[in-house]
Parts: C-alpha cells; structure tokens; sequence
C-alpha cells in the first residue's frame, strides 16, 4: 500500500467506527477513570520506516494499565533472563480479570505475566533490590527512548488515587507473599506497579514504543537491538495466548494478531513484520476491554487481511 | 530453501532428537496404546507445491486421537456455521485434560472445540440428525480425500477398546447432557466419538490432510478451496491458544506455530503460508504431549525461524 | 408431656404452617415429581414407646430420595464396616447438590455418603459382589421390619423416569468409575441406586423405621439392636454437618437435629433419647428442601426446645 | 459420677494419651509457637456446679488463637445481631484452613464465622465505629468476668510477630474489602484480629470462660444470662459444623461435641447440660490441631459416653 493508502485505512476505521461511538461503560471505580468521554477514539499505525497514520484522538494521552506489562515484562526478561519463569508462568488463565482461584491451586505463582498477579510478581522481579523507584524510572527511560518523545510522565494523582481503590490487586500481592514468591514489600511493589499503570502516554506514542516487537526485537525507526528476537516472539506469543484476560480466545478467533487491551480503553496491536497499531477508546464491553477499540481492530483485519495466521 | 535443504531440515531434526529417542512414557489407560514403541519416530514436511519431505518412521500409521478435533471442528462448521458458539466457547481452558471444574462452572458448555468435552460437542452437532455413522464416513471420506490416500480407515479394536475404558469421557458427556447441550444419546456421541480418534495416519498423510489450514483454506496441492479462509484462520487461532490443553501457552512461546497434539504421540503444526508438519513418537512427557516431538518441533523452529510471531 | 400435649403439638404444628402451604416449587425434572402437590403436608412423630403422633397427610406415601441414603448407609457399615471409610469421606461439602467439582479435586472420593455421589459409591458397596436386586431386596426387608410394614414396595415407574432423566447421576458415577472408585458396572449400580430413591413410604412408616437412630441403635418398640451405638451416633453426626446439602450449616443452626432432607419434600429429624420426626410437603425452598417442612421443623424445635444443643 | 470420679477421668484421660505425647508438629511461621514444647499436655473439665477437675499442664497459658472466634462471635451477635449474617455465612466450608477459593465465589462473604476470613469479619463488625482497642478491651473484660481471672491479658509480642507473619490474612481482608464487606480499614482490623488471637489463657480459665455455652446462655457458676439461650446453641451448632477447618465432619463423627480448635494446640468442647472441657498439647496433626488433644477427646468419648447424638 502507499501512504495515501495507509491514510485511507485509518481513515476508513475511524468511519467504520462511527456507529459504535460512545457506547461501552467507563469503569467506575476511581474517578479519573469514570470520568473519561466514552465518545473519545484515536488510533494510530506505525510502520517499519517509521512512517505514522492516524485519525482521531490518536495525540490525546491515556494511563497505560495493564499495556504497560508488555514493557515491564521486557525490561525484567533482560535482568533476570529465563528466572523469570520460576516466578510466573506462561499459560493463559481461563479465568476473569478479577479471580484469584487459580493462584491458590497454583500455589502463589501468576498463570501469565499478562494478569495484574503476574505483573505485580513481574515488577517485583524488576525492582530486584533496587527500590521502586530506580524500577519505575528505567521504565520511563525506556518509553521515551522508544518513542522518541521525552515528554512522557506518571499521572501521579491517577497513580495515588488507584493505589487507594485497589484492594483485590492488594490482596492478591499479600497472597503471592504468603507463598514466599515476593522480593519486596508489599506497599513497595505496589507503589513501583501503580506508577506503571498511570504512564501517560498518546496513541501515536504507544505505537512507536512498542514497534520493536513486530521486528524481532529491532526497532526499525533507529535500528537499535531493543531485545533478543527470541524474547520479542515469546513477548508476542504471551500477548496472543493471554493478553486480553478471559477473552483472549476470542481476540486471536476475531484479530488474530498479538495484543493487549487494558481498562483505559487503549488496546496495543503488533503485525509482526509490518508495524504496530494502538487503538483508544474510553467505553469497556462486559469482557473489560474497549468496545469501540475492539470493533476498530475487527475492521482493521477485515480491511487489510493482516492476521499471523496465513 | 531447495529440495536438498528441505531434505536437510528433517534429516537434522532426526538427527536433532537421537539422543532423546525412548524417553517419555506411553500411556497405559488401553493395551493398544501402552504397546507403542517409545523408540520410534518419524517427521513429514508438506510444502506449498504439495512435494514431501520425510525422515524416520514417516511412514507408519498411528491414530489421530485428539488431532482429529481439528478435522471434525472444520466438517461441524461447514454444517451448523457460526451457531456451533452456541455450543461450545473458543477461550483456553487454563486447565488439565482431565479437568471437569470449568464444564460445571460454564454450565455444560465446553470451552473450546479442542479439548475432549469440546470434541464431544462438536461431534455430536457433526451428527445432526443424521446418526453417527453418517458423520464418520463423512470425516473418513475428507481425510481419504485430502491426503489423496484412499486405504485410511479406523482401527476399529482401538476405538472400542478406548470406548471400554471411557469412564472419564462418559462422564463428561452425561454432565453436558445434563445441561441440555447435547442432541444425540450420549452413547451415539461417544461411538462417534471413539471412531474419529481411531482413525490410523501416517506423518506425511497427515501433514497432507492438513495443508489447507496452512493456505487460508485452499489446498495448494488440489487448488481446492476446502474451506472459506477466515474459517481456516480462526482454525490456527484455536490451535495456538488451546491446541495442547494447559500448556498450549508453552507452545506457542517456544515453537511459536498453531498445532494440536495427540495422546498417541503425534502433533500437527501449521507454518502459514510455507506448509504443514507432522511429527510422531509415541512417549509422552508430564503434560501428555509427545516428548521427543516436542524437541522436534522447537528444533524446526530454531533451525528455519518459522514463527508466526515475526 | 402427655399423649394430649403431644397431638396437641403436632397439630400446633400443622397450624403454625397453614399460612405456607402451597408455597414452594416442586422439582420439573420428572413428570411423577411435578405432579406432586405443594398443598399437601404431613407430620408424624414418634416416641420410645412407640407411641405416633400424626397430624396432615402423614398417611400419604412419597418416595424416600435422599432419605434412603441414611439406611443404605446403615446397611452398608454392617457389610463393609469402616472399610467404606476408604471409598467416601465424611466431611461436609460446601457445594450445592449438582457440583462436581469437589469428586475432582478429591480424585473420586465422594466427600461424604449423604450427597449423591456418595450415596452412589455406598449403593456400590452394598452391592458388593451379590448384584443390584439382592441390594435392593436387602433395604426392602429392612424397611418393612423396622416399620412393621410389609406393604412398602418401591414405585417402579419413578425409578425408571429418574434413571432416564438421570444424566447429572450418571456423570458423577462415570466420573467415580474412571477413578477407580466403582467395583460394580454404572448401569447396575444406578439401577439399585434410583430403586432405593422411589422407595415409597409415609411419614408415620419412616419415622417408625428411622426410629433406633434416636436410641443409640436400638429399636425401642422391639428392643432389637439394630446397629452399634457409635455407628448410630456417627450417623446422626453425618446427618448434622452433612443432611442438607449446602444449607446443612443453617438446618443445625436454625433446627439444632439430625436430619436429612429429600426432594420428594420429606425431611426426618431424629431427636437424640426422645424419637423420630418426619415431616413432609412437596414444594421446595431454593436450597432444595421442603419450604413447609422446614418450617414444621423450626415450630417443632421452638415449641419443645428440643435440640442437640442444649 | 461423684468427685473422685470426674478427678479419675481426667487423670485416666492424662494416662491414656501419654504414649502420644510429643507426637504432631508444631507450626513454624512465627518463633513463639515454634518454640511450644510439644510434650506438654493438659486437660480441664468444669462442670454445672463450678466444680474443676484438672490434670496435667492444665494451669499453662497458652493463645487463644481460633478459639478466640468463639468469644468475638458472641459480642458481635451482642451488638450488631441477625444482621451479622449479611456479612457472613454458617455453612461449612469444605475447604482447607488457607483457602480463599470460597471467598471468591462467594464475592467477599465468608462461609461461616469460625474460619479465618469469618473471623475477620466479626472482628470488623465487633469494632464497627468503636475502634480496635475498644473492641479488644470489650474482649478482655469478658473474659476475665467469665473466667474470674484478672490476670488474663494479650501476649503483644506474639500478636506482633503473627501480625507481621500474616501475609495469607492479610489477603484474605483485602479481599473482603475489596468486595465492599469491610466497615473498617484492613490494618485496624487485623490489629485487632491478632490481639484476640494472643489472648493467653490456661485450660482451666478457659473452660470455665466457656461454660455458659453448655448451659443455653447462662454461667452456672454465676447465674449471669451471657448470651440468650438461642445465641448458645446457635453457637454450639456453628462449633459443631464449621469448627475445625475441613475436619469438622470427622471431629463431630469421632468426638460427637460441639468444638473449636486452634492452631497453638488448645480445643474446646462443650458438653451441652453437662459442662465445657479445654485440652491443650501444641503438636498439630496434619489438618492442623492438636494431635494430642484429638485422642484426649476421644478418650473423653469413649470414657463418659458424652455426645449430642444420643
């Protein structure tokens, strides 16, 4: 496709989209997050040269959340290398967002880095012996080395005011302890993985980031070896098996590309060997993940063919 | 790569697995199975242009057990289409093979189509009104055709010892029976049922039957469109996040590719866009896929790249 | 308290629930049960002496259900003794009564003999080698001695109905069986099994025949010593912590008796020294249990202050 | 039995576990209850007329812990009432001491008030807008009236460490917050939590503490009204079904008593018009009481006759 092509994709989602608008329920549970506009919607395509398209609210910056696991995972995967794997699993739940059933059967140890269990072990396992903060700014370092934009920052009121709300991620960091599987105190973890999930950053930002990952682990922008392409396929084999909670099934059956969805709205794309796209839009469908975004990414595949299977 | 480098590639994987040839366990539930030779292996490549390339023990038949969900799930949806859903999910379980929790939980319908209660489902809506044997002669008749190999049958000793030592199989299709998801007498199902996993294969009439799946539907080897592509597709989705019950995660990170193993050692792998892959020993590492199988397919993807991640 | 205080309190009884008959729904699954009418209730009460004190339709006869239960239990010790201890537990289960989830994670082993799992595996083990019939002959004869009765017999066409509508039964006892848990064929074990379920009897008849539990194993109104006196009083343990599926806690709490509920709507309490109770009305609560007869109980327990508890 | 009698009972009881002693395992989480020296035993029976007959260690404080529930319960039923039972259940639960499974499915309401998470629960309820020090005074001051002990105080250091140790707690309260069932914050009611647990009491004070339980609300010894007669028994009835973890079955089919026991080795037993009994011994078996104090009340048992199912 040429770029007037590529446009006229994103284009063409941005209209695809038109009718789903609004729909879809903001989560209630901190007020920054219940008061975003549902009818919000950006995307933004990234390709190997580094050429960017995108329509709609694609500069507006939303909180990473869960998106952020991707990175965290990547930067721990350089520190601690295959350990990692002692702490965490790689296998999808089956379970909803919100269970903590199988930690129990599985004795402490998160089924997948891709559930808030398995990113709190993963950010523990980052922080190392560290602190928290040393964890959290190597992860900003990275974004904005990555994106090229030095802008980037924590939405700390955001950081704060989950922190506050969140007894079940509480709970379930005090359940991983009990089995000896944490580093760190508690509270210390909890400040490091908070921080992460409140990066700020836009559509178009996010995409550029994350580009290394459909190109075994080059980013093909500056050419820098961002990670081993054995570790950026597994970081998109974990994203297709688990990256959408319970629904990830689904998401490989409809998209069937590598991805992550998170509670902003934001949902992270790779095309391995093409590019990366990221889609955001306030509104979560009963599965927590965007339904406007969701429906953009449908449209995306059906539009282009793109899929890792054929 | 040429024909000799192809050639190459299988003869190394032989070569790759020597030293594992023997380990495993086979399993002991029914005398057929537990006489299988952990010694044996044997590898086929299929290409695009249908040529074949095959090592070891390609040539001896073994029956399909579960790799035979992959056939009857595409016949079932030729048939009742997208209102097979209605009946059995397309998330990954999470779960051992031998788990009954998640049916219960999810009210008699089975999670996906590639586990034994999911198969059960499908084969009983493969059955429709029809009565078993239609749907078996129909499943025979595709795979006769597919593979260009008219003698393939069913060891029908297998299938009826297997059907004596059910126990755990009945149970679940009485349980999705009792939750009204089921058309036919749970013993019409399971007859079915029993016959499919007895159908006998070699490696390279397998990776044969299978070629389409790698080609959006198409069998390049026919021109034959066998099914419509997004079918095809969907079919790769579900075998990379639940084509190995719970360690279908680690698949896809180590080997990267859909696939469906088997009790009975083999395991089915689709490269898309370049062919199929069959390979077959009959030991059995903890998870209950082939041990020296799995070696095989992880050195495949080291020595080729092939992934669907990059 | 006199013979006159004593129909005096059945009769207060039945008094005290003539603002709930009618109410409660009667179980759908079979046509036999369905027909049953929720306006009905009897009670029936007997004493040391054998003195019975009846009040309603305490001559109308229902079938036992899970109230067989207690007596092939009884009869099962005398066969097996504490071997059976090998083969069911006897803990409470904490699930509702279609679950199957604890025969799971317990690999087989029912939790306790008063759930139909377990109820299934003890019908095996007095089964035994002898077949299905010589067991049901047995519970017969025992039942007719114990009420003096020769007339009760077993309703035939409920316990077909209840065997064709039987899958969830089925599956629990495929589900045993494939844990080895079964030394009889299904078939014939859930064929005694629904036969002991549709034996029919009043609530005068049973609580004649439940009558030595409340006597550390003797039969007051004969003198025969009908089982050990410990394994009297572990019955009526079992009944306590185990009688009433997944409301059992709230029965000792609210009731503070041995008792074991039925959905045929009849439930028996035994009251340790003093006698028998059953009570009987066919519409259920949610929990599955008499909601009329339930509330008999909770009168009984108020006007007398009887209770285990005290 | 006369005097003499009762003193024979106990000491025979002291004779018949001696072969036992220094058998089971004393829990190593936290280094007060590690240091218990497993050989101790001791044994105190208070009967309707005040009247102790003792043997043993019977006069060697040692923590409440679980047993404490009992005494938390009865205050909060004081104040807060029937509406205790939105927050937390009666049934059993069927589930090992460290589960947080039936929380979950159960949105944050615990099974019964007898297993930790119940615990928390009334300890929270018990607090209500008072504080933690006002419902742990509210604590002492009972049990030192019941007892007639002035002595009877926290071991804080032991409250501490365990407080420290309590990661699983510490979870388990999370949990419960975050599905809206906690009036207070976490830390103030687990400063509670572990207070009550830490309360130091011989056998003898804490039999006599407990009396009124034996005696439908009333301390015989005082003739005070403690807790009305239908509190009592509803009491008796929660020990009997819900008071030893997932042995609770086999407690009430072995020992036939309303009981609790507790993790530093101490059980109580309620002989309903007779009188309350505590044995104390800190080896554990492998559900976690005490191995000694088990065969003690067995022996007890064996020896009067004493159950409620006769």
């Amino acid at each position: 496709m040429s770029e007037t092509d590529y446009q006229a994709l994103v284009d063409g989602i941005l209209s695809d989209v038109q009718a789903y608008r609004g729909q879809g329920t903001v989560p209630n549970y901190i007020p920054a997050l219940a008061q975003a506009d549902p009818n919000k919607f950006g995307i933004a395509l990234v390709l190997k040269d580094g050429s960017t398209y995108a329509a709609g609210d694609a500069d507006q910056p939303f909180t990473l959340q869960s998106i952020s696991y991707i990175f965290t995972l990547s930067l721990a995967l350089h520190h601690v290398k295959g350990a990692l794997w002692n702490h965490v699993g790689r296998e999808p739940s089956g379970s909803p967002v919100n269970s903590i059933v199988q930690l129990e059967l599985e004795k402490g140890k998160p089924r997948n880095p891709l559930i808030s269990a398995g990113a709190i072990v993963v950010t523990d396992q980052l922080i190392g012996t560290r602190g928290a903060d040393a964890a959290v700014e190597e992860l900003l370092a990275f974004l904005r080395e990555r994106s090229g934009e030095e802008g980037i920052g924590i939405d700390e009121g955001l950081a704060m005011s989950e922190s506050r709300a969140g007894a079940f991620n509480r709970s379930l960091a005090h359940f991983i302890a009990a089995f000896g599987n944490m580093l760190n105190p508690v509270e210390e973890v909890l400040s490091a993985y908070y921080r992460q999930c409140s990066v700020a950053m836009t559509c178009r930002q996010l995409a550029r980031a994350a580009l290394f990952l459909a190109f075994d682990g080059v980013d093909p922008r500056t050419g820098d070896t961002v990670t081993v392409a054995s570790r950026s396929r597994r970081t998109n084999a974990l994203m297709l098996t688990c990256g959408h909670y319970d629904v990830s099934g689904d998401f490989a059956f409809r998209v069937g590309l590598p991805g992550k969805s998170a509670v902003s709205g934001g949902i992270l794309a790779i095309v391995p060997g093409t590019g990366a796209v990221v889609v955001w839009s306030p509104g979560l469908n009963t599965a927590g993940t965007s339904l406007v975004g969701s429906v953009a990414l449908e449209s995306l595949a059906e539009r282009t063919g793109w899929s890792v299977f054929v």
